[in-house]
């Protein structure tokens, strides 16, 4: 065992405060990590203040997480000490459903466990996340991190990359098709790095004619103001894939008429409320299809960090100190960041 | 030009009366057809009374067509006088658009040429559609009849039939599937024939357990009566298809459940008022598809129809007189019909 500090909500309606709990010992398969960034996700935001329903507290959230290696149990075999390594959304899985053995740990029949907020499947204890300052994790859901990467930037990779490099992929994206990206948060940015690197012809679909020049700067080849109907109109049945990022209710219909023939609406958000009904019409007479789809595999997720590394992809950041963290959750809800918050760890272990 | 007999509806909110038109007179890639058979599909009463926003009257409905060859332009090569032939949802579409030389004339960019109800492309005529004695109809949009199927059966298969080939054909249902057919009507229960016949295990979801003896009789290997929460929960991510055949607004979600990681629930029929929302978690959660299917393009229709002599797939009807109509459309409103009513036209020849 060995003693943590971190940050943590103790409840749902109060402030993220430091607060120390006991790592567990060091499994034989477990990788002990000395976190050097963690980025900050919405989702840290909905499980601190219970949004999907009660949280067990206390919360440490963060699941975005780069570190040093300290120590490896006596059976690692891919991590010494001193790697660069990467922590996601998960720490573990069954491991023996039909999509554990297909690299799909993020569609376990079990659920996976998640970095934080979950349940050990050995010993039962809550999972505290990366708003602490070492985290143990199996061997199996440590990620290398490309050395080319310049760390102090990849931490956000792990949720936000993932959960937008994952639908591109499984859904083939390629050279010449035209993909909006509905969104232009952590996640939608992301996205539009991702489909640029594929080729795909990319559009940034914003509600808000002010962001139109920062849409260009992000790399999109189009930006369309969703809310200015005629340039909705103009974009009917134009693309080949949608990107849906946005975080809060939004109806789909009027995106889902931007989409050809066979074109596909990926949603990775879990929207509360609930958006508006979409029309079957919108479906049926294009052949449509509306999906979603949840961060990635382990496999998926290191290919998703090789491909950052070979296509020079980092995410756009604001560093931040642990002590920031409060004030930084009420700018992410302004949806007040360029384009997510990292924070520096080193904040943290400088507490006394 | 040759007169034709029908029945037509002249309002939204009066019955089908009998009515004479001129059909137009035959162009050198035409075919025209003595009507022996028309199947009643549901759309007949949407767009008699102006469901789906105000219909053009008269209205002659009918799309299921199956008839004899009487005359062929003379640039006609597929077709000869005395063959028995079928005309379904479309008869013309634009020819040139992608779509249409993929052989998706029902996603035709600038939409297929409707049976009834739509608009010549070259001379810009009402169309007018199969409750009539016979039809002139472009080549390319005549279909063959295997002659070993029954053709006082085979009607229903130029809709009902291909509606519910198409997307099981589209998305590959395979041996070993497990394909849950929701609602059992018309097209719901040749649903049940093809699936079979692909080999899957097949499920009929219905609302009442009274229907559960007959739901078993049209083949399935197994009945789920959706209002019974034990059997829903029973079904949990059993299944990879869900064909959606329920013609009246129902919640979704329930059914989305009972779909595996990746599973795809295909909804067939334009719902009004609109199903309630869709939880993206239902989709995001376990990368689940929820998408649309419309008829089926020509040269699949023609598969569909040759699939059907290889397989011994027929429609379950019941055979009624023209001057039956109103009354069947009662009935049909009512779900009162195993599960089709074909009208057979010598019917309307008769009347004087």
């Amino acid at each position: 065992m060995s003693q943590a500090k971190s940050y943590a909500a103790l409840s749902a309606t109060t402030p993220l405060v430091p607060f120390s709990f006991e790592r567990r010992a060091l499994r034989e398969d477990d990788v002990n990590i000395d976190i050097l960034y963690c980025g900050v996700c919405h989702s840290d935001i909905h499980i601190a203040e219970s949004d999907w329903g009660p949280s067990e507290y206390p919360v440490v959230p963060g699941h975005e997480i780069i570190g040093r290696v300290m120590a490896v149990g006596n059976k690692v075999s891919q991590y010494k000490v001193g790697d660069i390594v990467g922590v996601g959304c998960m720490v573990d899985s069954c491991q023996h459903c039909s999509h554990c053995a297909a690299d799909l740990e993020q569609y376990c029949q079990d659920g996976p466990v998640g970095t934080y907020g979950a349940h050990d499947l050995i010993d039962g204890t809550l999972t505290y996340g990366g708003y602490s300052d070492h985290i143990v994790v199996r061997e199996k859901f440590v990620l290398t991190i490309p050395s080319v990467l310049n760390i102090s930037k990849a931490a956000p990779l792990l949720c936000a990359g993932i959960t937008t490099y994952s639908p591109l992929r499984h859904h083939g994206v390629k050279a010449g098709d035209k993909v909006g990206i509905l969104g232009m948060g952590g996640l939608g940015h992301m996205g539009v790095k991702f489909a640029k690197a594929l080729g795909a012809e990319v559009t940034i679909f914003t509600r808000s004619e002010s962001k139109v020049a920062e849409a260009k700067k992000q790399g999109a080849d189009h930006v369309i103001v969703s809310t200015d109907e005629a340039q909705m109109q103009a974009a009917a049945f134009q693309f080949d894939y949608l990107l849906d990022t946005i975080p809060v209710q939004h109806d789909l219909n009027p995106y889902l008429n931007c989409l050809k023939v066979d074109g596909t609406h990926i949603l990775v958000g879990l929207i509360e409320p609930m958006n508006p009904p979409v029309h079957s019409a919108n479906l049926v007479i294009k052949r449509r299809v509306l999906t979603g789809s949840l961060i990635g595999g382990i496999a998926e997720t290191q290919e998703m960090l090789d491909f950052c590394a070979q296509h020079d992809i980092e995410c756009d950041a604001e560093m931040i100190s642990i002590q920031d963290i409060n004030q930084a959750y009420q700018r992410l809800k302004q949806g007040n960041v360029k384009y997510r918050f990292i924070i520096d760890m080193q904040s943290l272990k400088n507490l006394k």
